[in-house]
């Protein structure tokens, strides 16, 4: 046997809590069950074929690295996309990343050492725990309450955890796992604080095409806060084009803005085909986005019906995303989530959702709590109901307690 | 003006040394100078046409996530692949990186820790000062000399120099930067020192099929280090693929495995139109290589030839890569590279290169060479080596001491 270690960061690099159910899944269909996965922010829209296309006509001779900053061809251009949703930057201000999780990796390394502390909403996306191992970094959560729809906590609630280590506030705009969209209001309050207690804010805005009541406003329209604001964004969700890996790191700060792009060089480039592909994006029709957020907005309203319809259950609506939460007639959501996949089925069919805790940080919260993502289309949102109607009623007779 | 700081790490990060000359050779050509680009290792070959027309034909409707550890398909190819090359490996010791940087990175983050070390030969790739300053951990150089051509030191300066906070030895072989090709006996001495030390043996591999002197020994092939040894791969150099930023970590120990994909579980998964590129490539001819690496050995002959030729100038003979050094007749490499670029022409002509000082971590060091990458056409190479000999004259002139 070798006595070779595993680093302390690569003992504690939390395992995906999504992927944890994900054996029971596969036994479920080898029982030739039916899953309906709501678990994963997997969308089943078509990646848009024009974008596809670029990429085949692009025939470049030599797959070349790219600038480390991604192309500069792409970086204008989605200056451009930006400029057109409100968001007046420059292209220099961008730096291409490899998904939005590079560019959320680059935040914390470039703006944190190891020790510092970093205050998020909780229940927030369970990879920012990961990416705080990766960097030394405490993660401190700001509980939100499924009883406000999660809106962000008073600002009281901020300033008692903020110490002389605190560097940051991250929040996920609209939210995932929440749904929840922060108002104009919410973002000013939080450039107060940050601006108050000398902050960076990393707003993560992967869903910022996806809102259904009021409009998107981004972090990087705040007034007078440009140095304290980056913008984590990607395409993976906005294009339904998760597997191209392409992000951007988003600020007006050139300080951090320089020190990113070290980071950038230590890894060369980011994904030169699905820059292609990515800058195709940016030349969509300005109605693109119509039709999806038309169908996301029909899934969501089936979806959170149904799921306040059944006994017991509370979803609060979800202005953004493609994510709801809600709270079941349940002890344990993973123990039921699990019991969904082991157990039970109704025609032959089940659903797999996401356990909550695995969205908090504080222990003991989101037990009773699911995520649920809609990204199957209305029909199967409407089957994927029936199925957990029936589940928690025979649930519920297996657990008289609950 | 904002108070937010840098980390620590971000403000250690060091800018790429490959690319602080770019200014300059970017006002040569204003000026209309030709620039021969020798100083970066991006090839010039023509990426497969086949493996592009992969991508183009793939025809996905959705371009979804793959697996965080890379698409079932392509591992398995890849594994074939290997067996091919005489590395007996299972798909399931395969993990698909977004690059080779990807796979370096997951290494450090997953063995070490914060003020760990970690012994290389050096000169070494300039990145992997980077990518311990993202894991904060300690570069410890091990001097090989241009005078044996940079063989493998001996077991007694690695010795030396290994602590009880040592935890692995890093090879890149055949070598970036100096093209030196181990033999199978210095990796069988290797073997020895990380067995009897307990250590890893990290083993990037990116120009595995570049060997021009003898047979590519891989440090997979050690038998008895199974779990000691991690091998960090990439496409970007043998397909001439740089841009896919497609690479693999591959390793039997089953532990340090797992911790991997949990990192890679973070970022989600790697890119997924150049995994397609990637799986395509491994269905290349088995005499792909043949023209390639015969171009490259046509121009490696052209390049050390008319080195040695020059008054003053030692280039040892590399054994593989497509890089050489060599030893110049200047005091400064850094001051000539940047003279070279900003004084120097012969017909409107000048050659550009990497000064040596950015691959060595000890102060001091190959201040009197440089790297040249053979990455043009011999042609092309013959006229920047007229550049070079007539430039060494003319500088020679200029500063009489040297």
């Amino acid at each position: 046997m070798s006595n070779l270690t595993i680093s302390r960061r690569g003992i504690a690099m939390p395992e995906s809590p999504i992927r944890k159910l994900v054996p029971y899944a596969e036994k479920a269909k080898a029982r030739g069950t039916k899953v309906y996965h709501l678990n994963i922010g997997q969308p089943d829209i078509a990646t848009p074929p024009s974008i596809m296309k670029a990429v085949a006509d692009a025939h470049l001779r030599v797959l070349e690295y790219s600038h480390s900053a991604g192309n500069e061809s792409y970086r204008r251009k989605l200056a451009d996309y930006y400029k057109r949703v409100g968001i007046d930057v420059d292209y220099s201000d961008i730096l291409i990343t490899t998904g939005g999780s590079e560019a959320i990796i680059f935040g914390f390394m470039a703006c944190f050492d190891a020790g510092d502390e970093v205050i998020i909403p909780e229940p927030f996306y369970a990879n920012y725990n990961g990416f705080a191992v990766e960097a030394g970094v405490k993660v401190v959560p700001v509980p939100s309450a499924i009883e406000t729809g999660f809106a962000l906590p008073p600002v009281a609630d901020f300033e008692k955890l903020i110490t002389e280590k605190t560097k940051a506030i991250i929040i996920c705009n609209p939210n995932n796992p929440t749904g929840y969209l922060y108002s104009r209001e919410e973002m000013e309050t939080l450039k107060e604080i940050v601006l108050k207690h000398n902050l960076y804010l990393f707003s993560d805005e992967a869903y910022r095409e996806f809102c259904y009541e009021g409009e998107h406003f981004s972090a990087m329209q705040l007034q007078g806060a440009e140095e304290n604001v980056v913008l984590m964004d990607t395409i993976s969700k906005r294009y339904s084009a998760c597997g191209a890996r392409i992000g951007a790191f988003v600020t007006k700060n050139k300080i951090l803005l320089q020190t990113v792009l070290k980071f950038a060089q230590a890894r060369l480039s980011p994904p030169g085909l699905a820059q292609i592909l990515g800058e195709a994006a940016t030349d969509l029709p300005e109605d693109y986005f119509d039709e999806t957020k038309a169908e996301y907005k029909k899934r969501r309203d089936v979806l959170v019906k149904r799921l306040n319809a059944m006994e017991g259950v509370f979803c609060p609506n979800p202005g953004g995303a493609f994510y709801a939460m809600a709270k079941l007639p349940v002890k344990s959501s993973e123990d039921f989530c699990q019991w969904l996949l082991e157990e039970f089925s109704y025609e032959g069919q089940t659903v797999m959702m996401a356990p909550a805790p695995g969205f908090y940080a504080t222990k003991g919260l989101g037990n009773d709590e699911v995520r649920l993502a809609y990204v199957l289309n209305a029909d199967d949102i409407e089957k994927a109901m029936d199925c957990l109607e029936v589940a928690l009623k025979e649930y519920g007779k297996l657990n008289p307690k609950h």
